[in-house]
């Protein structure tokens, strides 16, 4: 362990990951023979005849119900980029952790050596009757809308990409207050969307979905419009769903008039072409570490900012959304996370700044008491509204 | 023993199931945002990035070299035979549960909706990055040998089938100092093993390895032996192995005059044939929950008498063996479990009886003080000597 350097300034990142970050804990002592036939054989096998007699007793007898398996490849983590499983697996127990620290649910990381959809998918569907939900993470586009859509129709347990979805509702979350600040009409808003990753479409996908009309979303070679005949997969299909008024070129004439301008591509933007929207824009650079415009450079036009960090205001956190909305699907059994559970989260999350929105607090702080509960209660009104609650 | 039969209460059993047996805790406290950052993100990307400019950072700064998965495809389950993953999964849990307890070793059950041999192989394959060992546990014959075998090839960590190997180091580790207790070597012993499954097999071979000359294993047709032309796999190369004498024919033949007998089938044994064997015969009866021979009937004609149960003298119950192997290998980093290291590890078992063995304790109990750390000491000194070790 010697060849490895840690440097000083890192020391304490290191400390609090020796050994992992997870361990896992009996829920009952398991201290003399008595115990162990209660836990074990011969006991246990009363549990397994009761589940294989009934498969829903399952669902009360073991942990898999409760239970979140935090399932990457490794191929789009954080800034790093496509690092492999192994190189993943810190991250992932560190979202197993947020899962238990925020939402109160057992988790468990499982990385996997294969790149391919196919096996992906196949993968974690042979697995599945060990868990209660599955959060899939940091997987690359395009791969990930079809991994995601794969999964969500084999299994009938809840399946979400975090980098999509909880990325969205926090964005449609801080747009909603930011809309309200600023006195305007969310479907009023004129929004630019820059990026068709992961974060991007997702983001796309629940704005249009929670009303807003004029959306443009621009990937590297520009807007997405029915122009462009290259486009494949969710690109097209955006294509066809947004810019409503047919805008083509780049950044700048997308800018032109918008009202907000969410950035999930982690280019960057000159300051100045701020100036191209509207008298007071709403700019969110989301990018981690580095947002694609400072967020003091964009304050000089913006009126309302948010980034993904937690040293500046409106911290964009996917934090606020993923344990309320897997807490609620797993509580009320819902078989998939639906578009209105997710619009409800976000709302949910919209509302619970104490004293309401101001133009430096459009989304509530990680550690906000009772966030999660509150999402959570949304998700389960929203997935009995569209019958996917088993309970 | 008056207290044969008196299973554990149904409530009680349900009440130590009830939302599972397992959950997850946070090895570090994450409360507030600075614990965040150094838990997730940023500070997270810094470890990532250790891992992947170098994969042996991995083994300090993730739980995953410290990680037991418990694998299974649920097709045999204690007694209860093919009931499927779900209804495995206390059974797995409980295993896990075993690991914590006995080995200090963090562990997740992992079960799969498949029984084709090249699936459950692939998929272990897959998602192995994210754990240090695998236990398989409760997969039928013969595909169970197959699975082993390929796992160990396609794998660099250990791996090792419980249901044979476990329960063949515990009956060694008997067998050894059942042959202490009567001045015999064992060596010199003659043994049958009754069964040729995933325990009978294993028993067969570590019997083998430790010097055992004069063994004789029978299926449910009969003696194995090469005049059987029928026997394909790991049949087949028992029956080039044991059986020198090439007795052939049915139990009757093989207990003529044996020492020892060793079920492990299932089945059933007819007192009086006992009377077949030598003056001071040995008999394990090892089914689960009902014994091949109560002790009560073999107590009649053998020196020494073992079973599987907790509430008879002489448990063979491989928890005395599989925490200290895997707490062992893992330890030292061992690519692989060897047969020296199942050996060592059965001859720490057979001599951690404090004052020694006796006819009515040739095995110590399972919470027996110090067990696994001494089974795991000598483990890390076999798979040194056997050149698999890391570290």
């Amino acid at each position: 362990m010697a060849t490895f350097d840690v440097p000083p300034a890192d020391a304490d990142i290191y400390d609090v990951h020796r050994g992992g970050k997870l361990t896992t804990t009996l829920r009952y002592p398991l201290e003399d023979t008595r115990a162990l036939s209660l836990t074990y054989t011969p006991g246990v096998a009363k549990v397994s005849a009761a589940i294989a007699g009934n498969p829903q007793v399952a669902a009360e007898y073991t942990w898999a119900h409760r239970l979140v398996a935090v399932i990457s490849d490794g191929t789009a983590v954080l800034g790093l980029g496509d690092i492999g499983a192994s190189a993943a697996l810190p991250v992932m127990e560190g979202k197993a952790a947020l899962f238990k620290q925020f939402g109160g649910l057992d988790s468990i990381p499982i990385v996997l050596n294969t790149r391919d959809v196919d096996e992906i998918v196949e993968t974690v569907v042979r697995i599945a009757p060990s868990f209660g939900a599955v959060n899939l993470e940091d997987i690359s586009a395009p791969r990930c809308f079809e991994v995601e859509r794969r999964l969500i129709e084999a299994l009938d347990i809840p399946v979400m990409h975090d980098d999509q979805h909880g990325t969205a509702v926090v964005v449609l979350a801080g747009l909603t207050n930011a809309a309200a600040v600023l006195n305007r009409e969310l479907a009023g808003l004129r929004v630019v969307v820059v990026g068709a990753g992961a974060a991007g479409v997702a983001c796309a996908r629940i704005l249009i979905g929670a009303g807003v009309q004029d959306l443009i979303v621009l990937d590297s070679r520009g807007i997405l419009s029915v122009d462009r005949a290259e486009l494949t997969g969710e690109k097209a299909a955006l294509a066809l769903s947004t810019n409503p008024r047919r805008v083509t070129g780049h950044l700048t004439q997308a800018l032109r008039g918008a009202d907000a301008v969410i950035c999930v591509s982690g280019g960057s933007i000159v300051p100045d072409m701020l100036t191209l929207m509207t008298a007071e824009p709403i700019v969110f650079a989301l990018a981690n570490p580095t947002p694609e415009i400072h967020p003091a450079d964009a304050g000089r036009y913006a009126r309302i900012v948010a980034t993904g960090r937690s040293d500046f205001p409106n911290q964009i956190n996917n934090v606020l959304a993923f344990p309320g909305i897997f807490r609620g699907a797993l509580d009320c059994g819902a078989t998939r996370i639906t578009e209105g559970m997710k619009i409800s989260a976000a709302r949910a999350i919209a509302g619970a700044i104490p004293g309401g929105p101001t133009p430096e607090r459009i989304v509530p702080g990680a550690f906000e008491p009772g966030l999660a509960q509150k999402v959570c209660a949304a998700v389960i009104l929203a997935a009995r509204a569209d019958g996917v609650a088993r309970s």
